[in-house]
């Protein structure tokens, strides 16, 4: 049994340094509610500081992805506080909403890649949580939707800040967040949304697990700097990134991974590097 | 007959809550002189400030949408102040750029979603236009030019800025920068320009409006915040994105357009929102 | 004869301005060793600072367009300085990587268009290469590989900062730097690393000089304004975007090729503009 | 009589191109209400565009500079708007605010200098105002309080922001915001909020105008320069101004006002130069 | 007794909203070592979550405010993982100066007032960490020392980023931290590094807590708000800084504390406002 | 002799680790020509990179530090270029600034600290020459102008930028650039752009020589370190200055000159540390 319990998400841990992590509240489609928002925050932490850990599956359980949030769970705090100073509620709003985005960001922060598997429906917080993640792939049945404009409010999760970043199209992310249409599978590849797509949820996640045990396989010092590297990047310039690049790979490339990497490739024997 | 009345931009306002814009120049091509730039900035402040209206549809009149700068205008300043210091005809010109680059950043700046509708010709000025607006869709028949080079002149009003960001080609924007060639619809389709094509310009206006429409029906609150957070972010980290947005929510999720899209969510009716 | 002679770099001018820089190191494939790295710091600075030049072509010789590193040339310092303190070497490797990055960089800084035209294999740091150049083609039998993680490190001389600002698909870059998989044509092109294929390396580097002559004919005051302001809105908002072209063009617009433009395009005969 | 009439504020205009700008509310103490705030904006908007004009003394006429915000006033929009939803009323606030900020900001985009001349209490938002200005003088009975955290808010029109970069006393700014204590003059003075002192508001009006003449006989080429490039290297790291800077004189360089400037060194004769 | 016990730091929490934190390890000087560390990230974390609370002093018991690193506790890391891998020991230096900064940063973070009030030597992370506070005092007798280039390396948890933006010397603070000087009360007051000094250390946390109990009694809208203005506006252009607080404050105007405080005002009588 | 040899600077070096710099004009008051600017650029980029080399004093040798722009050689390039069109004489007058700030940003980016020591007049380019410098000692008879306006232009090489950063105090800031007045030493005590006075030159050069032997005494990792980051936190946010300082002391913590500190701390023996 996994020694990563969680409540409303499942983790399985793979001998060669790959875990799977399943939201799994099925019954009501991994609708988000408090518990999920908690486990995911703590699973990512927990296992993203797992040495033994070196890439991650997430997928969901049952018959879609996500059907976003649970609006049964009264997340958006509608009825509470009524009775409460307006600028009162506003600072216990805004630590609501600070929580959850930490969640999502946990994602993003976790240092080793994370690829989302994801099959069927993807609503609402599902976009925000799988454009925290680094790689995406899909079955040829999934469809996206972002949904909270249906809703009443503007996504406060991560999708209006990752998802033009992860797609190079605004046409096409201002209309679908401002329509709350479903894109399809193709459209979704089309537009670099998921970068494979795979005709069944089986198929998606042995490929995404053959993926993950292909980066399990190589120097940690190596991944785990590419992951920190590129999302430093993203949110800088470039002579900034390269800056503080030329300043990380001061120490890292001291490491024992390079000529231990370059005598695999002499002797075509693979490497076997210690973990971080 | 509508209440806005323009020389050279032609607005109509529709009960559901979207008005169309049209270039209205159609002699020259709509070709942009000074008096088209002033419309355009007047245009898009005053609609934007009118809370009837909630999403705008902008097309061309007559055969293409724009020739782009109209030369017999001196639009450039080459002849004017002749005798003058340098240093002032500096100022001169800067203010100018400024006041031309101001009046197309009416459109970002307009709080309410606008769906740009080409077809034909789209030139020079054309596309910073059309990149300063969300949504944009196109004829079959339609080709992008970037055409300042062949003027003499980078182009300053918005295409450098904003092309690169709106769609993901760093090579094609160059391309199309550097060598002022003609894009075809199939292209600007398949590089994330326009995110529709469609067959004539009556089923392309057809569907602008009709997405236009649906934008109008939604929640007023979630579809401003939406705009707004999408500039804001496109401008900042995702660190810098999320906090701005948890901030910004903090006021708007106290809003009664949640509880009544939940109900509507809930009864399948449609809701009615407030203006705001 | 060319007065551009350097060991690893082959340079030939053209009458029409346009300059064709090759890799020559045929025999290891155009591998990286110091030398390489020199002569193109040397090659783009000098001929990005000959007003006669106006474009450039780089392409590779021999049977591919580089294969990276070279692996024999202890490029990564490992032997090196084994007994010196280890803040001490951390200095000496950061000033070897921002050598390296230096290199690299000239050809952003160079401040004429530089199409970069690849065929067959490029790998590890062919890739940080023409990802700074500014359009990029390539053959049919092209493929592109992200090879640093394979070796033990971040990619730290350009990739994994100027790749996603180059490709609007993130989910695939973090793929290829992770995995080390090769990306083939097709994939290039579709994701926009490429924007044109060609059948053979003779017709990509006929069409690669085509498309440098059209740029080398058009106003230099133009062009290299257009460059650098690409640049400039790259890394910035595109509010301190407009703000800086508007100053930058301040001076710009007071050229004659403005008007010597307009003349051509009124005469239908071609201008000829002064060099910078 | 001069050719700026306003309700609230009263100019006058010197023949040697200094304007002095007074807040006329003295029976009020100057009390910001909503006419002075537009009054401000469009002064300030108005003389800064007057070529004529090339320095401003703003002071306050009566008992004191500002009491700061009329609450006469209901500036705070408290009673307002009662019913209204609160994410509707969050927009209607902001967009008061705004309004507010910008009248401020007038004095810091006016591309003149201006000197802040201040006798007696300046309280709140007369706080906010002066740090947008460029000199601050002050009479030895003047003090300073930033009041707004008494009156329930933090201060929102400027003085978080410029306080700070006013004065490099972190600690003192975070002592007085969140005391509202006053500063008297001589502390103001140490801690370089004002840069001169005078015994009685005659002296200090007279040594204000005497500083404006001064400045006022300069090329305006280079003062209109001079501050523009100030306020952008406020806000920007060393190396983005200097590459401003560069790009901004490379036009300004080229002034006759140069030329002038250096024969009036040599001849010893004042130089007199244009207007913008 | 206080509900807040730690071993290396001592709370005392006042009927007025104040809390008195005090360094407890007066037998070494209060020296940093890995328990105090916690205990301060701890602390201000748990108080700063404590609504009851509105302002907070810390101090220091015992000789002096703190000697700066505790070198008995192997804080450095220097024996540790000897055999390691340098790029895996770097992965664990990296981590240990986060954890260190974040324990100071947590000051910053504390959303209300902190005035540090220091006596005697204030070494090392003393000034990492009184730098991380809002307001100082200090006594006559105080001195400071950026001790850190003395023990061989550049301080790394706060001084070098906070020093130059508290006070506005340059040149002062890069003397203080090449040569390692005591800088002592009367430099430190008129560089604005404290803005009080005080006789005795009595007098000091009198004082201290005196203007705590000031603050204390203030909308705690409006000086939570401020703090969080005021850090935000650090780090940001004025233009940011102020289009951020028209967002908060679109919330935070529609307080009850504003009408409560402007009857304070009108009827002379104290405000009670309630906790956040 | 000196191995460096300069035709306008002059450089002395000591066994300590101490090099001598001064500007060598003195006939004509060491104003700046195109020579001594070449010879700055060369001089600090070489002694820079001598890692004998540990602090850097900076004098003017004769009558005064230095007058400022030589105007006899017609350095503002006003004769030049007559017949150019005004866009490529554009380019040719921002080359020429480039240049010149390279040569006086050459002092920051030197690694080791420098301590500027003045005396007399410092006019002109020679105050944005001190405030690249670290340190700014001055004789009593020191005076300082920001001369560039007086000369018709925006000063355009680091007043305008560093300056500001480099004193805490706005007001004075503007006052000297708009009036171009002098600043006695007096002021610039107070104000903190020098930070200790001498009565004489020989004092003033002697202090100056211990304090730059007491930095070259230090532990070299540290003092370049700590400029290096000084330098970056200067000019980002403090959450950035703290995130580059973690990676950038992740290597430095594991040099040798901690552990060599610490014992020549508890030893009470003076360390001797390898040079970088």
């Amino acid at each position: 049994m996994s020694k990563y319990q969680y409540e409303s998400v499942k983790v399985q841990v793979f001998p060669d340094g790959v875990a799977h992590v399943e939201l799994n509240r099925p019954k009501v489609l991994n609708a988000f509610n408090a518990t999920l928002v908690n486990d995911i925050a703590k699973c990512f932490a927990e296992i993203g500081a797992d040495r033994d850990i070196r890439a991650i599956v997430l997928s969901g359980s049952g018959r879609m992805f996500t059907a976003g949030l649970d609006l049964a769970d009264n997340f958006l705090l509608q009825e509470d506080n009524g009775e409460l100073d307006v600028a009162r509620k506003a600072f216990i709003v805004q630590e609501h909403i600070r929580w959850f985005q930490n969640a999502v960001t946990t994602l993003e922060k976790c240092p080793i890649p994370i690829i989302v598997a994801m099959h069927n429906g993807v609503f609402g917080a599902g976009v925000d949580l799988c454009t925290a993640g680094d790689i995406r792939y899909a079955t040829k049945d999934s469809y996206f939707c972002v949904k909270e404009v249906d809703v009443g409010l503007a996504a406060d999760v991560g999708t209006l800040q990752r998802l033009p970043k992860v797609i190079g199209n605004s046409s096409l992310v201002r209309e679908l967040c401002f329509t709350c249409r479903n894109m399809y599978a193709d459209e979704a590849y089309q537009c670099g949304l998921v970068n494979k797509l795979f005709d069944t949820k089986e198929q998606l996640i042995e490929e995404a697990l053959k993926t993950a045990k292909v980066i399990a396989s190589k120097s940690p010092v190596a991944v785990v700097s590419t992951k920190h590297l590129l999302n430093y990047s993203r949110d800088h310039s470039v002579d900034e990134g390269l800056e503080y690049t030329a300043v990380w790979n001061s120490a890292m490339l001291m490491t024992e991974d390079i000529p231990k990497s370059v005598e695999a490739f002499v002797t075509k024997k693979p490497a076997t590097y210690s973990k971080l």
